[in-house]
């Protein structure tokens, strides 16, 4: 098994200002490969600690991937370090210096003269291309140890991890391998979708199955470790099989599978589309649905309705009806959608209206309290629509609130285009 | 000044599948009493790991906190890997396992065998008390480093942390203490703000002025250091001054300030209102705005006019002028944010048209280009109107286009209820 050790670099970690989330996602990402991270180390932007860090690293393990301290200001320092410990100058590369000229010269700016330092790497050393910034990566051998450092804002690190890293690390990984899956699913809880799977989730069995929670989706992953890719792939096949039987309709997607593109793609098969008429959520069912490029092929326009005078002026929800119900309420949140599919000749509408807090709830009507409308073609008669209704409770702050809201949104929306019952 | 190390331990942690917050906050905790943290280290449930990484800790500085690995279960090893440092044997410690018995009692049950482990320490070591939980923690002195053990459950960890560790190592410090304020700003790179702010950001000053950027917000933190509070506050104070001075009316916030929290409260002291008309942003820019409770005092509706057909029909956007100019330009967004304007009877709207890929660029309008209009009353005559129209091309993916289009809308308007020229 391939060990490897990480590294971040930045006083704002050190000093606990920014909570390393990178790190994570990398020791995910090579456990994904089979590839044991044995140390992760964080220093400062400190050149000997970074120094230090290296070599240690370097010691412990043949892979090392560092990120952070590769900006152009004075205090990124890793390019400075890993010269150090290579006992290299820096040089300067043209081409990356060439490209660094034409991602401000586009910007109609010159090239700051500091950022000349990000065309620098050590003698020796490689670069790892950037296309989301300015700052190139950099690849070298120290003492047998092959290090890459890249930068540590997520966005580009990531992309440059995913294109660069895993493919020759993965070459690299030999032994056992490890076949993954992860299986998503929303709607119910972590312990809730434990109970279903049952003894799946049993220790010490290979495939291995475990559920994890990120922003309400709850995922189940499962690895299979075995001597060769196809008798990993096979018992992997069987296991998800397994899983998804247990669990139905509530997988909606699986690995990079997310539910905003689950629901595009269900539309666009159907030659449907879906219009939003949003209160409590501001714009997020509207967002999440034109996260997925293409989506205007099933969604063509929304409303954010956030003030009652705008649920009534926009959608024509009626007055009355607002102020003896109350604008988070099941027929207030019928009328919207009914309102939003007449103007947007839409296929389906979706509204939601709720109490996302921190204030504004009541005790029959607490923060959480959302209400969602879906209003549909009836399959015999598609001039007449029925709509569905449901009022949920949600946990959690105001972000938390607004986001399970909206993915519930399309959950509903979903289980309707499969022609499947809600389960929730 | 005192340096300090912490190590955390745990598969979940060393796996990826749990982020480490412990670790930051203790940071943030030393640094405000001014010790130095040179080095944090992460390593799973492995012995020999844990031995490595102490022994690594105590080289480099005096004091070590070590959190995790003093479960009740055979994968917690960091118990069996102090007592290996220490070249101590473990033994019962008869009064904490007294402890034990009485917490399982009080829950009506008896103590399971395997919590026996957690009455052991090696000889030599003190017990630090746990209130919260059964995992009592350690104090030893590994060549001449002072380590504290902790238990990793962040709520048990905080309260042992808080009442053990800091006056011990406070006692120790040698007194300086840590201001910090963090000043925000959005529009410019973070090598721009680096050369406005020059030699504030020299190295070895103090207070020392660093940049981050998370978000295309380019953050300007800034940390004193000093023997006594009130120097250091003082310190913090002059400094923050002059980097204000530097940045001028780019910086829009401190701290916990947020875009979206600034422009709710510039409207709503102006009695102004907002709408929003978004194409590529597909309602990003409306749920910034509603991520503020209270925000419907300025915010009432928004539109999401994804499809060319729903920005004639929405918002009475010429046909001719789209297929003239393109939907991607400022006659359309200048037309669009004039109709949203009309239709919401707002003070302001927004508008925002762009091609966030990844398909969809032409050689003349790249993925990346966004134009964004502003149509606000003029000064002179709240009758007649002005529109403020920009052309951006922001780099990265779509998710990052789409992000930095809407926080650029934002910033637009900050500058224009502010009466100050927009600086890019």
């Amino acid at each position: 098994m391939l060990k490897a050790t990480l590294l971040s670099v930045g006083d704002e970690l050190a000093l606990g200002q920014t909570v390393d989330t990178n790190t994570a996602w990398m020791s995910q990402q090579l456990a994904g490969i089979g590839i044991d991270v044995v140390l992760h180390q964080t220093v400062p932007d400190d050149q000997a600690a970074i120094e230090r860090a290296i070599l240690a690293a370097a010691s412990i393990a043949p892979l090392l991937v560092v990120s952070g301290g590769i900006g152009p200001t004075d205090d990124d320092l890793t390019r400075q370090a890993l010269a150090a410990v290579l006992q290299a100058p820096l040089e300067l590369d043209e081409s990356w210096l060439a490209r660094l000229h034409e991602f401000w010269h586009k910007r109609g700016r010159a090239m700051p003269e500091m950022n000349r330092i990000q065309a620098m790497i050590p003698r020796g050393a490689t670069m790892i291309e950037n296309t989301a910034g300015t700052a190139a990566g950099m690849f070298a051998t120290v003492s047998g140890c092959e290090v890459f450092v890249l930068p540590g804002v997520p966005k580009e690190m990531k992309i440059m991890f995913e294109r660069d890293v895993l493919p020759r690390v993965r070459a690299r990984g030999g032994g056992a391998t490890i076949a993954s899956r992860t299986l998503h699913t929303f709607g119910l809880g972590e312990s809730a979708v434990a109970e279903l799977l049952g003894d799946l989730m049993a220790r010490g069995r290979n495939p291995s199955v475990g559920t994890t929670v990120s922003g309400g989706v709850v995922s189940v992953r499962i690895n299979a470790r075995f001597d060769t890719p196809n008798q990993a792939r096979d018992a992997l096949d069987q296991a998800a099989t397994l899983c998804r039987h247990k669990l139905g309709h509530l997988v909606y997607g699986q690995d990079d599978d997310t539910l905003p593109a689950v629901v595009n793609r269900l539309l666009i098969d159907r030659r449907a589309t879906v219009t939003t008429a949003e209160s409590c959520t501001g714009g997020l069912l509207a967002k999440y649905l034109t996260d997925v490029a293409g989506s205007s092929a099933c969604f063509r326009v929304g409303f954010v309705v956030y003030h009652n005078q705008a649920k009534y002026e926009r959608l024509g929800v009626n007055l009355e009806m607002l102020n003896v119900y109350g604008a988070v309420s099941e027929p207030v949140v019928d009328a919207m959608a009914r309102g939003a599919r007449r103007l947007a000749k839409a296929t389906y509408a979706l509204a939601i209206s709720g109490i996302a807090g921190p204030d504004g709830g009541s005790p029959t009507k607490p923060v959480g309290t959302v209400c969602i409308a879906l209003t549909y073609p009836q399959d015999d008669d598609p001039r007449e629509t029925g709509t569905l209704m449901r009022t949920f409770n949600f946990p959690g702050d105001r972000e938390m609130i607004r986001d399970r809201a909206a993915k519930m949104a399309l959950a509903l929306l979903r289980f309707r285009l499969l022609g499947e019952p809600v389960p929730f």
